[in-house]
């Protein structure tokens, strides 16, 4: 038998990262690697009333095919709680999604032919890059700084791939303690970002899983409710805010942008379920989010504080190694000294019972191979200072034996 | 703001039938419109139960995030289910995907690139030509005959289109009562549909949503189980044998084929939920869906005869007014006589407060004006002889206008 596969196949390769990431489901290893919600913050009790109750007084509704856009209950939910938080939205501008990676794949879907460009962090979310492989996107990247994206950068390079002939369409940023980074986009650079998007006419694809996350600071405005020109489309997820395992998310975006999503969307799925929808929508309409977030950010803050303090505590005083201390989310982000890879460390630290995801991944320029994520979210509270015991003897011995290496 | 839409987005249209089939909703208007199964066949209080025992025994399991080749709990589960149907399969051949929808999305993106051709049936599935059309797939259509495609007339096109230099991948088949027509592929053309698709090196892609939902005959073996070279891809749902609303199926697949189908899943949408996978695994280990299976084949059964006794006692009785008697599935198949249109009819059917889906978004090839679909699934029994009436009406009227304007 011949080879059948489509040309965009080839670009979807198994990561080897989670193939050995696998091995870290051992219960003695302590794992910062997935980026998974912390367990203890699912509503669990109320979900379980509400899931029953659904089943047994709507089940003709519930278990059904529903309509593409989505549940008109969750909806109006989800407006109302978004109108709650300044940024008015009607039904219309609502899609619900089977999480927001498939809202990535739709927006793949509407708006990229091969080659067109997008533009992203340095690092960013490696299911996005994997998303827009696969629809044979060409990935611009620019670096972060501690403000978020550089603005400046970002010009520079959309001016030089319009020299090129390039044909671009957006810029991917995810704008609240983003996924690998933990790094926040300023108020003032998210006003920059907007310009430079009308100024070269091109769409901005806000993704925010944890801007509900926040547990210190001050919330910053979406980019979204400050974009009066429509271009900008945003990405809720209720992964990180009420259960991962519901796979549900919200895209909200104003006229033609909507309608092309929603079209796309009819051929890809169909429809989400409307039992998953349902249960969120109940669950808002009986608990509200806000009451349920304001329950489990102080269990994201305790998380990210004892890691914190565990890595001043742990971490050998060496140039070129730091960390970011977020003020959401679930990362914290570490730069390795230079001349360190964190994939290369990567079977060390499993050795030493520790795992983490190597930064690289998360770059399309081919760097970053001196950083790494760590997920503070999974973990028990009182597994971290002892996870980042062991990832520090790890880093310890390996920058030991790079320069006992340089020495000979 | 200029137009930023793919040219993949073009092809995306909002179904006009579909908008007018929204006006059905009206609950003095009997629909036969909507493919749906019927709800009175939902095991609601099983269901409730296992939702509610997961949520409350397993929620750090059924809340989070699953792999994306899915829960082996329900694979193993389908894995002996298939089994003892003398369909052997290891998990590794098994991808859970969020209802066959998806599973079209996913071949179409494994397999196709733009221009690549698929041969499907004359008529066929409307969403799969939706997917197909969505990846810029070149669809050729292949008439149907009472057992199915149409052997010959498939080859023929196979040999034009390689004159014509074109990159075929494979042939899309509904075996069992296929959707829209009712019709069933007989074992002898199954058996040629492989040789066929051996000599010219093609895959296969066999829907079979409603196989399992037969409830006269005697049951033919699957195209997957007949293929000792793996060049078939089966999907399987638990959206009609269990529950839309779960967003649920299974596709079958050896192999290489298999390895890039979870390839190209893991950026669409990381994973289906694991807590609606859970139910349907708990449901399957607890109740067995064959015994299920067994009370649900005559609520099924029952409606198709009430449609076909209506058919037979209200239809005029005009050359070219036909309509299919299936052993299975959701669907009876109508063609009317030439010249009638079902689509300009149903605005009449809409005022006589009956619905249908035309029949001409099923073809391919621009034809099939004259048919429509009839689903006996959704209604309740009583309201089948009546909604028959009514359309019988419609039909009559539609007729004898034709001819009074043929004559004038």
């Amino acid at each position: 038998m011949r080879h059948h596969f489509s040309s965009r196949a080839a670009s979807a390769k198994r990561s080897t990262i989670r193939e050995l990431l696998k091995l870290t489901e051992q219960p003695d290893i302590i794992s910062f690697g997935g980026g998974l919600p912390a367990p203890e913050t699912f509503p669990h009790e109320e979900l379980a009333a509400i899931a029953q109750e659904l089943l047994l007084k709507e089940p003709h509704n519930v278990l059904q095919y529903g309509t593409t856009e989505g549940s008109r209950t969750l909806r109006t939910e989800v407006a109302k709680w978004l109108g709650d938080q300044n940024i008015h939205v009607t039904l219309h501008d609502l899609l619900v999604t089977s999480a927001s990676q498939q809202g990535l794949d739709l927006i793949c879907k509407a708006f990229f032919d091969p080659g067109d460009v997008v533009f992203c962090g340095l690092p960013t979310y490696l299911g996005a890059v994997q998303a827009f492989s696969l629809f044979q996107i060409t990935k611009i990247g620019v670096p972060l700084e501690d403000d978020g994206m550089d603005i400046d950068e970002l010009e520079s390079r959309i001016v030089a791939a319009r020299r090129e002939g390039k044909r671009m369409k957006g810029i991917y940023v995810i704008p609240d303690f983003q996924n690998p980074s933990g790094i926040t986009l300023s108020l003032e650079k998210r006003q920059r970002l907007l310009e430079v998007a009308r100024a070269y006419d091109l769409l901005i694809f806000e993704d925010n899983p944890y801007g509900h996350l926040r547990f210190s600071g001050e919330p910053i405005p979406s980019i979204f409710s400050m974009d009066d020109e429509g271009r900008t489309i945003m990405l809720l997820t209720f992964s990180k805010v009420l259960a991962a395992g519901l796979r549900l998310a919200v895209m909200v975006a104003r006229g033609d942008l909507m309608d092309v999503l929603v079209r796309v969307k009819q051929p890809t799925d169909l429809c989400t379920s409307k039992f998953t929808q349902m249960i969120a929508a109940r669950f808002m309409q009986r608990h509200g989010l806000d009451r349920h977030l304001a329950e489990i950010r102080p269990i994201y803050r305790a998380k990210k504080e004892a890691m914190v303090a565990a890595l001043e505590k742990y971490m050998p005083n060496e140039e070129g190694l730091r960390w970011t201390n977020p003020d959401g989310g679930l990362f914290v982000w570490v730069w390795l000294p230079e001349g360190v890879d964190a994939e290369e460390m990567l079977p060390r630290a499993i050795a030493h019972k520790v795992a983490y995801v190597p930064g690289a991944s998360s770059y399309v320029d081919g760097g970053g191979h001196n950083t790494m994520r760590l997920a503070f979210s999974l973990c028990a509270l009182e597994q971290i200072d002892e996870g980042i015991r062991r990832l520090a003897e790890v880093v310890t011995e390996t920058i030991a034996s790079l320069k006992a290496g340089a020495r000979s």
